[in-house]
């Protein structure tokens, strides 16, 4: 419904893949930031197409360009506008696919959700370049982070196709190490040869004109602790709020990892051979059965003895949780379940 | 930082486990819909506790009150709010827990988050009790949903510990014999002995004075195709913000089911000896690393051929796209997935 | 479309005249503020009917009872949710009316805006009633604002009909001399002569079977120069915002005071003899042509020498603004005014 | 707080009067909309600078470059980006008074508020010339409404100084006749020999090197009945918050339209002369008292007898409603407007 988020701070983008430029608007950032444009393009340039062998040959230089809100160097406070004109975007490459539904894109869901007008080519407003906005917004909420907090945020491929890296112990890792390691890396793993086998994943699923998946581990350090809220606000929701945004998450919400296979059938009704995708492409129901599994933690209350810690008195302590509690809570969370799909549907599909 | 959710309908929640009432505040119901107070009591009655001896022993008949916005049967279209009063809180079991932190609990986090005023008695606001206005809600929505769309929402237990029940054909399965075999059950599986299986872990659990957490699966059918956004209100993005809301919902973005142990070091500072829940407690972080994972799928843009339909001819056809594609996105999605955390921090930490 | 107002504090109001309850959910409220419930109930007495013979013999004792958010006499930086029952609502007063509109009223704007469901019992959700809420809000605002700024709120009756209290020098005056002389009157005003004019205006209106309005003017002292935005949360627009909410505000927008009075022509379509209240209707289109006046100061850059002050050198200077400025804003305001106009409508009209 | 608007339709808008380029995105416009863009540049004209003697001689094209969400034509559902490029920005003529504060302007609110670091140049993000973005998504709503509901809307000047223009019978009028009218005028005024007197108003003005200001009457036709809402978005409620976002829209809110005098005391304490913009400059609080006035319209319950319309019969009947209603509402009045000027601080000043 909207493509804006946050409240203290509301960015807003826009753009297309094919368009004559992408970018957003970032209303709230306080007055008075030198914003270092160095890291800036570097974290765009992580971002950016053509690089190697592993990506798209796309070329863009991803320059972006601040329009408002920007005096003398510094933020003033005011609304911050910034574009990023798209360069090399060959348009008749896909003219062709104006009306074949891409398998696993978000081709047909746009094309209804906005009644056929949307530019499709290239995915259109559905493209993965709509990221590049994220980034630029993403390294001013670094440096803001690591200025103001000492927060570093740093990450790494774990895993792709069945090749995993190695398993990292999160509390006692140094960050500035793990950073120091991983970010000159064009591919970073924490061990070279994961790394290597992944990329020859890559390579042969290039070679079979296939393509693989694989799955990212994000770490922050030194963030404060007490910050997020119960409902609805949890900062577990709101991050995900945001990585579901992203083009091409895997809904952790479903059940594979491949495209599924649309068809009309005798009666020249679109039907579905597969359901790999939980019934949502690019954010919108494609009509089949929408499905998700949500897992729930044991209940924290247990009456076995743990350890723990009394703040008053600021002393370990051993504690027998007594009182009345669920030993699982699963079978009472299934209403629960339900209603948030139903309340978000309706928030949808009220007239 | 709201306890607001919504914007077509306005969902406002409020309450305490131990308060005088819990409730909540609809605002943008359509006028003139007939609620079904059976159903909306039934929807209650499978999430209230003390039913059986898998559930707490708290005694509360969930009756729902409502204030406003409701007049001769039917809602006005004004603001509905309904209060349920608690009834069976014996706020005395929990004096003893007011600076003792229970592991795994919210009682820290909820301590810094609200500087201490927090009423901390079974778990305050944080409390899964919280949850009872979810399922007003969610029965008020399942009713406009079907009436209005014919959309069917189901749910079953998939799995307890390591109790799988049997996979389930999305695709085939008839909505009406699945709600059917499951909404009459108090355990709802597919599988009989897998259920069976299912409690007696359960069983164990308690009499080795511990829980054990498990796996909802949620399905909803005719939701109708086109329905959510690419930015940045996609439908997963809207459903896992409600879902990450839910008390003792596992983050998918974290590793394990298990308590944190906290416990004061030798010069007084507060460590943990593990990180079971990726630096997130009740939605508010803890001050240890955060850690998420997010899976991409592979890219869907392949030069394999490819079966698909074709929207203006209406016939199927083999598709092999052309052009210049990522065989693998991971590596450029590095800098896409920090800047979700960076910006989902900022839009908390700025000052 | 929306009964939630603010960002940082989320203040949700539902009830009507003669449901059971009214009341509001304070979400956002800082943890840890001791409520001065004397205060705020005094406040509240002070709005409440049946006092004297100028307002209605409805009798309310207008308590609040407070059902979360609030724990040992403090808040607790979760949503404060508030209940007021109705007590004196002779709904029988009202059965005659339900078909019959009350000129000047809601009754006709409401029935359409709610499809004929609204509780149409004493003004439904319209009723001045529902302004209980707001000053329960208003009175915790109060006691936040004047213990950690000093700012001082007081308010005055300016004029009732043609009667005109005494001009203030709000520059000059001492807020603690107008409290203490305003505050304990029932009827506040500066000059005792007024006042008792005044209330011969009100006196000879409910003689004569009608009514009279007036205006208050509201005073805010110790506010911290540079608290509000340019664009679209200027203080003024977020204070009117508010104000326009309350029912009874004459619009500044439109040009009368008295009832309009509509009529079947012989064709039995509806047609109205006056347009007094400019098209709106307790916030609600009418069906007439929406009007309102604007009024645009003169350009303050003007080439004549003007006093003011040098902030860098903080000395007095005189300045002569050179350089390009209109000497009358008015004519090219004109497509701004329509924009402000077509943008709300287009708010709520499109589809 | 925030520089976006509306909910069903997003609009955020940036730039300064001396950056690159002002502009705005709207998000959330159907997609399929036919913009007529010699519509949209003939509004934007209107609007812009270097027209005639009455206005500055700043002279731009304001010509709008779309950036997304427009293809082929049409609008595709997806974020409109739009730009408009300064062209004729003489930065030198402001460099003088970076540090004088304006009278009347609001430099020294802008400069609080943002911290010394805003655009100081020409008014920056406070310029008149951030309108022109509200005239193209004004054009564009007006569109809509024309084509969707066959709404009008006009406006005229209905008073320069202390000449008004003849009065209108708004009930009578044919909207058609008066777009006619006023739409070709430059000066668009119903009665010429008021619109000479106008013109010699300002023309004397600018010889005094002064300034003059004035109302505009906007006025909608054929807007359905039933659209808006009781609490808080009132259809008055939302056009006011939009029209005191206008710069130099003279609040209603307060008394006089000359700029305040600002001095430096023998203590070197900032003070002032007078009070004529009520506390707020630019949107901003400036120090001194706050102050507005609010109109309330006599009660509309009146036990006099009445014409009104019976809509279940569908017939006039004659109205006297009994029961029990407040002859003046004003005195009951004081602590609701009190808690609005307190409600709109708190939510400001709140930490």
């Amino acid at each position: 419904m909207s493509s804006t988020w946050g409240n203290k701070i509301r960015f807003s983008i826009f753009g297309e893949s094919h368009g004559p430029a992408i970018g957003g608007v970032l209303d709230g950032l306080p007055p008075g930031m030198e914003l270092d444009m160095d890291f800036i393009q570097q974290q765009m340039d992580r971002r950016k197409p053509g690089q190697d062998r592993f990506s798209t040959k796309r070329k863009e230089t991803d320059q972006v360009e601040i329009l408002s809100g920007f005096f003398e160097g510094k933020t003033t406070g005011t609304p911050l506008a910034f574009i990023i004109r798209n360069e090399d975007n060959r348009s008749r490459d896909y003219a062709a696919l104006k009306s074949k539904m891409r398998p696993g894109h978000a081709d047909w869901t746009g094309h209804l959700r906005y009644q056929g007008y949307n530019d499709y080519r290239g995915g259109g407003h559905f493209s993965g370049r709509i990221t590049a906005p994220f980034v630029f917004y993403g390294a001013v909420a670094k440096q803001y982070l690591l200025e103001n907090y000492g927060i570093q945020i740093v990450s790494r491929i774990a895993s792709i196709g069945n090749v995993e890296d190695e398993v990292l112990d999160h509390l006692s890792a140094d960050p500035l190490e793990l950073l120091k390691k991983l970010k000159n890396q064009p591919f970073p793993v924490m061990e070279e040869a994961a790394g290597t086998s992944m990329k020859q994943v890559i390579d042969d699923a290039r070679n079979q004109q296939d393509s693989v998946g694989g799955v990212v581990e994000c770490m922050g350090f030194h963030i404060p602790a007490g910050v997020g809220s119960p409902f609805f606000d949890s900062l577990e929701s709101t991050i995900s709020h945001l990585i579901f945004s992203v083009p091409a998450t895997k809904a952790a919400l479903k059940g594979s990892q491949a495209n599924d296979v649309f068809y009309y059938d005798e009666e020249g009704r679109m039907q579905a051979k597969t359901n790999h995708n939980g019934g949502i492409q690019g954010g919108i129901s494609n009509g089949l059965p929408l499905v998700f599994r949500v897992a729930f933690k044991p209940t924290p209350s247990i009456s076995k003895e743990q350890e723990t810690v009394d703040i008053e008195n600021k002393e370990n302590v051993a504690l027998s949780i007594q009182g009345r509690h669920d030993p699982c809570i699963v079978p009472r969370a299934l209403p629960v379940v339900e209603s948030c799909m139903a309340i978000a549907l309706l928030e949808e599909l009220v007239i």
